[in-house]
């Protein structure tokens, strides 16, 4: 059965048939409002009136960005689209011409579910995915189903605390697993190491056009790559922070693999292998297991459309 | 289809028959030596002889502390028994007259297997059991199915680290969760409070006859009963621990119910209060969804066996 | 020997001619530019003649925001007023018609001076201002003598690290105390709490207009005052750090007394209380001295004028 | 004026006579008995009427393991020898034939002093001495003046709390220093690396003589110098706190020099280089002052001789 996935960002909406192999058979576009819910509800159905005209669809698959309930029907909250308690579901099959299954999923969960059928985590049944963007997301897949929760919020896994007092996060606690691996923390240390290491800096508060404030993660990712020492320290800090904050995880959980998604991923081995060394010092009954594996992401951009698409097949 | 429970201590084995309804129909007991293997394989025999007499039992789970592999049927690693890689079901099923289906499970699986099943756990779908004992153990529940992992060792749980340069622990970590969620951390900050703080501390003297050497987690909880502050103070500080460390597990698995076992479980409401207040404090999303229960194990000291039973049904 | 003690603000400077007792017989003001470090010279100068017309005026001590450095006559760095490396003492004693004594000091030191001398900490050899305004500053002084350290930049207690992996300073690095012990903490922790416990924060909001954004450090304290639960935890949560942090000194100096200074020491004893019983919960060899006294500061706005001025004359 | 110097150990006194440029001009020792104080008095006098045969000798310094009151008088607790409360200066005064000043010193501040006056430290007027032994000691000097604080307790540097909830320390305390930064927290590090990473922990164990619990301090130093890696780390890993915690006095007391004593100094610049690195990493106000040095100590074992007499004649 083909199934449809959906993939609304902020201001368009992407969307694929996908086969039951993760294959995009076709895509399309949308540009939405993130202000107004009922303009994305109508895009939905406005992929799948197009998308479903030469394919024979058998469910609609909507990766959004929030906080899904366990039913995968209602929108919680969303920080960057107007919803709040939003019956995504209701709303778009109400629409819908034909009566079509439609599951709504956080998206970070698709992109899980896409590596975790198609891509980097095919070969496993347990499987880590750390999104390592702005912030930290993520998705759990324990014996081969994914994780949601008992309310759908499960995977917050960027808010697990690794250092009590530590930095405040967006949440409103301290100490969140996200505040020491993401884009955001990256920069931030890199900013601090303008002030307290200044000479020690240069190469980036150059890439940075001589501003600090407007250094990005990828300054930091190229300055690595051209070897500045300082840049390949601070994505070694954070590659141990991934290592450290997974060892927890695994003793929890023990999966076989950790998959490390989003755009700082593209520091690769600058990054995984600081990881891998700090996951095999902080591992519980290390002596009685493999070491679980570190890979990066492999189904790119469209891990969502064909997660979500996935997903509504179950 | 009835199942035969086996719970594995170092000195002694206890067994019984358990119906679908998780009741124990009948039971037995054998005493064992744990430096001999064979001499449990033996017993485990025995007690399937015996009771398969009066009632037609058609599987036995058996629940071993220790590491267990993901097949269940080899003992990895077991610390205060001399099984060393040891395949525990063939040996059984080889000593066994007749064919029946052997499982071998984590004991502290099991446990949370039959709370979730018949205990405090019956109502919902997403549970973590924290045996907070001598050390901490526990169970992890996801939407239904037992977790196991991808090598059998999940549900480590007192190995999470929930403070970086943190107490040392028995397994070569710093700042495990069992250093500051146990009866051995209440010992250990229950004497710390003797040195540093005699005056307070008069009453816990007291109850160790004199020696702090000889203070035990009962001596605390029993203080605390009568409402010494100091001992309501340590238990709230093992309590806040539990919750804070439930909440950095609610961010990864969002449970339904947090379910508390294991002899320091005795304290009580001294010890739940102040968990459900810092898991309050401290869970991620928690304006989006209902706050986890936190309440007390309860089917006592044969949980074992009625989780390892019903597992072996499986 | 009578001495003029000056107080440089960001806009003002605020003089006084102080007798040996530390008492203000007269006092005046200038406006001046932080931009613009000459006209400060000339306001020292021109405050000196006028109140030297009526006094007989030995030294002048200059209480500067900034590093001094050990030799008490240059500003290395000043956070608001541009001087660098800045050679205040020449620049005033060159445009002096008379040759008078001119001494730099650190406005904090001179401030701590005052207290020790004839104020909070006048029976003490051994005292710890801390000054927990915006930020957390301070003054040491040990066996009667104040601690400018070897570069003249002792004191810097907001500085300490007290978490490691913890809270970003402005200082660029992690976990100073200044980030747990200051109005600013204060504030990032009200809000916080606004975010995390809304239900709770409601007067707080209310006291800031609606608009957590604007809260401030007295909104805090005039909550706590009225009863307000979640303010007089947050000043209690401030006071535990200053306690915790003070033991830390402490097991280095061996202090008898900690005097708080600052705006945040408005909320008196809902902060001092919290600050005593941590600092004895944590305090090293505390069977083997007294515990040190905590009180607040008692010299208020003048204590810049009058530590400057009596440092002048040593 | 020549003074005599007495180091008091467990079961002997080691008694020399040192000139006012700290030169020791004639030795001598004496068993004694912890557990018997009067011949510790008795002994002391003894090494006088010896010492002052051929010497005109004008004062003694006693250095004494233990808490001093600030008087310099009495022994208030001593961790090895049976002081409580113990006035030692009026024994010894009363056994004295002679009329002579005697002054009772902690035996770290005595051998600070000695660094201070005649060793490592005779360039500077202030200093750190950390001594790194068994457990973490010190001594410290501002302004070329010895602090010993209001009730003669300074210094006891290991005890500054630098990581909160770590490793229990003797003192009942939690994340004191010394428990990151002594020659027991090497040990306890490099046995927990048995554990956890048995196959780099190989030579170390060797060097143990296949027995992890009899591994010492200085058989890490003895593999580290022949290049294992793990030893290697050990050590860099202790250096990283004595330079992070120095980092933290440093915010205080703006010390020039850091002097490095005590067993574990032994290990040169394996411990003195990741000392320095993390120093610079973590001084506040890095920009406006030098680097504080850190150099081994350079007295020897008879530091404390030296500097019990030299502060005798203060």
């Amino acid at each position: 059965m083909h199934a449809i996935g959906v993939d609304i960002g902020g201001t368009k909406i992407a969307a694929g048939v996908v086969d039951e192999d993760g294959n995009i058979l076709a895509q399309t576009r949308r540009v939405t409002s993130p202000d107004d819910p009922a303009s994305i509800d109508r895009a939905v159905c406005d992929v799948y009136d197009e998308l479903s005209q030469k394919y024979d669809v058998g469910a609609i698959g909507v990766a959004a960005a929030g906080f899904v309930n366990s039913a995968r029907s209602t929108v919680l909250f969303a920080p960057n689209i107007a919803w709040r308690e939003y019956p995504l579901q209701d709303r778009v099959q109400s629409l819908l011409k034909k009566k079509v299954r439609v599951v709504v999923e956080n998206d970070a969960n698709a992109a899980g579910w896409a590596e975790f059928r198609f891509g980097a985590g095919r070969e496993v049944q347990d499987m880590l995915l750390l999104t390592v963007g702005t912030g930290l997301g993520g998705a759990i897949v324990v014996g081969g189903n994914l994780v949601r929760g008992a309310w759908g919020v499960a995977a917050e896994v960027g808010h697990m605390r690794v250092v009590p007092h530590g930095h405040l996060c967006g949440c409103g606690n301290e100490g969140c697993w996200e505040q020491y691996t993401s884009g955001s923390a990256l920069v931030r240390d890199a900013q601090a190491a303008v002030l307290t290491e200044p000479e020690r800096a240069h190469r980036l508060v150059e890439l940075a056009g001589g501003d600090s404030a407007r250094l990005t993660g990828p300054h930091v990712t190229l300055a690595a790559q051209e070897g500045d020492p300082l840049a390949i320290e601070l994505l070694a800090e954070l590659g141990r922070w991934i290592g450290e904050g997974s060892a927890s995880v695994a003793a929890l959980l023990d999966p076989a693999l950790i998959v490390i998604g989003g755009g700082v991923g593209a520091a690769g081995e600058l990054l995984l292998g600081p990881a891998r060394d700090a996951f095999a010092n902080n591992l519980s009954a290390r002596g009685f297991r493999p070491l679980a594996g570190f890979t990066l992401a492999a189904m790119g951009n469209e891990a969502g459309i064909v997660g979500a698409a996935d997903l509504a097949r179950i």
